[in-house]
């Protein structure tokens, strides 16, 4: 399965979810067994030999590909959540959206001093939430050795936000006009 | 690694969402790379000759997990999720909390008639969710070749209720007394 059969099993939903916005539906890709299997190979190839010690996965997508990447580099999982959702103490951080601000969260004994995570989700739009991410496991003492995202979206910038960050960014394919 | 060495992976937290709730927290069995591979290892294992063709994982914790299982058994994964996240046709399923209803929900092309399903969550209680992502399942024509959990609380029959609708269910631990 190449690059192009991999996109096509995205689904586009227009006006989703308001008139004018393209919605990249990644459910599709997930639904079918050939898709899913290389989509999870893909994301997790560039970082075999990079000692990731857990992946971190964002809540929600993040958490379908997540778990299996680490499954598949054999670490740990390590959730990143909506606000309120994780029982044990936590930290938590900012991030905009379009209108106002929201907050995702991390268990503060989740990661150890030192260790190697590679953060993990669906879609990287402006990066915001990914920035955040990168910043609450940085604020445990992780090292962050990469980023994979299934989906980018260039026309929003999202992937020079978070190498800025000094973070190596591994995407699998582009939608623009987004 | 024994099932004694996986279920101590598991945290308690004491009174949590509520005075006398003992939460399993299964985050810190999620961080630990041997236990996470272990646990993905053994909630596929005795589906491996089922010929599942997808695995629908229930959100949150259940996309963990499921999409581990999908990779482990190389077939799709079918997110079953609160109401109102999924962009596509979507149908729901109530099912009681302990005061009032919930709904969860499945996009309507997401499985097709007779498919082979596996449905995978983290913990089954009374098995209310399990039975509504059952009949959901069902309702798209689904076969239900199974549910498997990592946790049971056997207190709360969850499993009886599940296997009432003749679905096989295999889980890797319990805790007694919730």
């Amino acid at each position: 399965m190449n690059g192009d059969d991999l996109k096509a099993l995205v689904r586009t939903i227009p006006d989703y979810p308001k008139p004018g916005v393209m919605f990249r539906d990644i459910t599709t890709l997930f639904g079918d067994a050939a898709g899913f299997t290389e989509c999870i190979q893909q994301l997790a190839a560039p970082f075999r030999e990079k000692k990731v010690e857990a992946v971190a996965g964002i809540e929600a997508r993040g958490f379908i590909l997540g778990g299996a990447v680490a499954d598949r580099l054999e670490c740990g999982f390590v959730p990143i959540r909506k606000k309120g959702k994780l029982p044990a103490t936590s930290i938590g951080q900012d991030y905009e959206l379009e209108y106002g601000v929201d907050v995702i969260e991390v268990h503060e004994d989740s990661v150890r001093e030192g260790e190697r995570v590679l953060l993990v989700d669906d879609l990287i739009a402006t990066g915001g939430t990914a920035e955040a991410a990168v910043k609450l496991l940085r604020t445990l003492g992780a090292e962050v050795v990469g980023a994979a995202f299934v989906i980018d979206l260039p026309d929003l910038n999202g992937l020079k936000r978070v190498e800025t960050l000094d973070v190596a960014c591994h995407t699998l394919m582009e939608f623009e006009g987004d």
